[in-house]
């Protein structure tokens, strides 16, 4: 057992889980900038009164590490979403709008660790400042889309709705008093099922018919045309509700995926924020919620710059991409190490060792990741390690390669030994390393 | 004046910066791979009995961010390297031994803000666990001096001490009680000169005789060979002051630079941990401290694993170097996104945006990053926005592009307007973005 533990709900990522996510991150980085977006960062810590009031009472009491500097008094709190620090950032900065940015970074939140969930853990955030257009949100849900498909992840489903249409329905047409509850309440309906929904809101205080209509309301889903006639037959007289409609609408005229698209009217996302179209990502296998979500926020911005700036966004939570993927085989942990080639020196006098580094810069200067042994073992003993690191490709350098210049390259994947001079010597590697596949 | 502010010592990383630190910790990152050093990642948080008692008492009391989880009355700190993180990471991970890892990621510390230095900041550490060669050594130093180099800072110097020497004069053969005060201020040597230190000194409460030997003492510095020769004639009688000689020695038979090299006995690094080599990268313009630095550090790892795990390794300051390669002019901050066409949509109807969105993917997937009008904005408008962005290349896209299935594509720098077929619209923008430079 180590002496030392790891802070529950927080994780190490030794070398072959880095591997695996730098390439998943690099790939969602790729397509965010390809779309015209730019990275930002923000710090890890925000005064406590930046974030205060912007996720529901349940996030700020039960999530969020808040604590005091204890060097000026002050209140700090570690960020819990990209979203709100952007807002606070752009009163800071001035950049021309419309601002695509993405942020890759981690946030903290004190959820009860379990699969998919974690208490530090890292966002993958696209948003367009600015934009109060329908085209800004179809864009950022087609470079969602198209960063998980990128990625691998080809089966998931993409939920919409819009606050507008919740609003509309539930606060004006049903006048539900606390509708902030009822949210709260049908946000867990993945987990929790109908019938839980049905009990929670009538333990909240709802009458048996309004809660009847709620179910019935939330139940609405499916196609996004077949859908969205249904709500405006219903409630199309709802002034919000119809610019929630008209908004969709637009939006999927230019959504990339729209055969993957549903409208959920039980999709309300979490947080306070959002005044729009709002989004989530999921996977029928394996079950790990939400892969991806976001939203419209046309009024948090000006909370933090006093003018009014329409945005909206989405973000990829990685550590569930990445589990998902695991899981379903489209990633799997190969690569324990970058290293292609190992140089084993056979002798540990110093000509033999200059020799060897003088091998091993040959190699790195041809863009080939190279060790070198720095532990003076038996040529077995470095074999063995080159082994256990998956290094497949040994370079032996002893008294005989100094004396005349060369090297013995050992192809362990297909058994092969060849001396060659130290001439041909990257040559002959690289044609080792490109048929790799082959055996 | 914006509302809500950013803590002291904490900032924001606009995109021009982003695109800077991105390119920079790049070619570092590339530089490590190379070398067969692989990432990992480990927890912003620690416990705080994880991190305590290893950074010296000055350290701990004012520069360490700790505070209480609310929820489980536990305290946490944040962390202050990382390398102590990496020796607890080795207690809850088999790894095989020689373990060569790098860890670019960020670090917090109360200090007082000012150039160069930050309450957050980023390190890029490269170590080697499981060696107590002087090779490996050696190797940390060639990795980061390529690191540095390749990033394009070549003044730079390598300071150059053994923790033994100092041991063994000091605390042998001088005999003074609590060295460790002596170290602390003699580390300020490069704040407050030798006459300061001899100021503090006396203060401590050294007699004059021992103030001045110390100051004589750490007066020795210049190329390896004389000054190794020179304290071994002072003191080689002392085991510990040869151990470090001999190690040195055997060190500098591999280093790389080491015409950029001086051992410096007035260098001592303020981390408790170090056993060994020490040594530090400084640059004589501009005046910002050391960029980088490192040693050997024998101990740590036994607290946390309980085996006894030689190790060395260093780090650069990205902030330091970004900096002074700032002032230095090697760095510009030209690039305000990494976007190289702007697709302008001369209407905003559905139909000509289709097409303006097709154009855009087209050029993505040839991986051409992109622009496209979300603001409905007249053409003047576009332009304005394209040239404030510094996005040389437009696409115009009306009802005739639409209709003909052309392109209007309009290069800024040259002033030079084509009209070309969709499908020789890649060809003609990779043709005016590869001449870029010409104009």
């Amino acid at each position: 057992m180590p002496k030392y533990s790891i802070p529950k709900g927080f994780r190490d990522f030794p070398p072959e889980i880095m591997i695996l996510r730098k390439k998943v991150l690099g790939i969602v980085e790729e397509t965010f900038k390809k779309h015209g977006y730019d990275p930002i960062e923000t710090p890890a810590l925000e005064y406590w009164e930046t974030l205060k009031g912007k996720y529901g009472e349940e996030a700020e009491n039960k999530l969020l590490y808040r604590f005091k500097d204890p060097w000026s008094n002050r209140w700090y709190a570690l960020r819990y979403d990209l979203t709100v620090p952007l807002a606070r950032f752009l009163s800071h900065h001035a950049i021309p709008l419309p601002f695509r940015r993405y942020h890759i970074s981690r946030v903290w939140r004190h959820e009860n660790p379990q699969r998919g969930r974690y208490r530090e853990f890292w966002q993958c955030d696209v948003d367009i400042v600015g934009s109060p257009y329908p085209e800004a949100d179809a864009e950022i849900v087609n470079v969602l889309s198209e960063a998980i498909e990128n990625i691998g992840l080809k089966n998931f489903k993409i939920k919409l709705n819009d606050r507008r249409i919740l609003a509309g329905i539930f606060e004006e047409t049903l006048s539900l008093r606390n509708a902030i509850l009822a949210y709260r309440v049908i946000d867990k309906l993945d987990r929790i099922g109908f019938e839980g929904v049905r009990k929670e809101l009538s333990k909240t205080g709802y009458s048996n018919k309004v809660v009847e209509k709620i179910i019935e309301t939330i139940s609405i889903s499916g196609s996004p045309e077949k859908v969205l006639d249904e709500i405006e037959e219903m409630y199309g007289k709802n002034e919000r509700v119809n610019e929630g409609i008209v908004h969709l609408k637009e939006m999927l005229d230019f959504l990339k995926y729209k055969d993957k698209t549903s409208i959920e009217l039980s999709l309300v996302r979490g947080l306070d924020y959002y005044t729009g179209p709002i989004f989530e990502y999921v996977v029928e296998k394996p079950k790990i919620g939400s892969i991806a979500g976001g939203g419209r926020y046309d009024n948090l911005i000006e909370i933090y710059t006093g003018k009014h700036i329409p945005s909206t966004g989405g973000s990829i939570g990685v550590e569930r991409v990445i589990d998902a993927g695991l899981e379903l085989g489209i990633f799997k942990l190969l690569e324990k190490t970058y290293a292609k080639v190992y140089v084993l020196s056979l002798k540990h006098d110093k000509k033999t060792y200059l020799y060897a580094l003088s091998v091993a810069s040959m190699l790195r200067e041809n863009g080939i990741p190279t060790h070198v042994d720095v532990m003076r073992r038996s040529e077995q003993a470095q074999r063995r390690y080159a082994l256990k690191k998956g290094i497949n490709i040994i370079v032996y350098v002893g008294p005989k390669e100094v004396s005349e210049n060369k090297v013995t390259i050992y192809d362990r994947m297909r058994n092969l030994r060849k001396v060659v001079a130290l001439e041909y010597m990257i040559d002959t590697i690289k044609e080792f390393l490109k048929n790799k596949d082959i055996t």
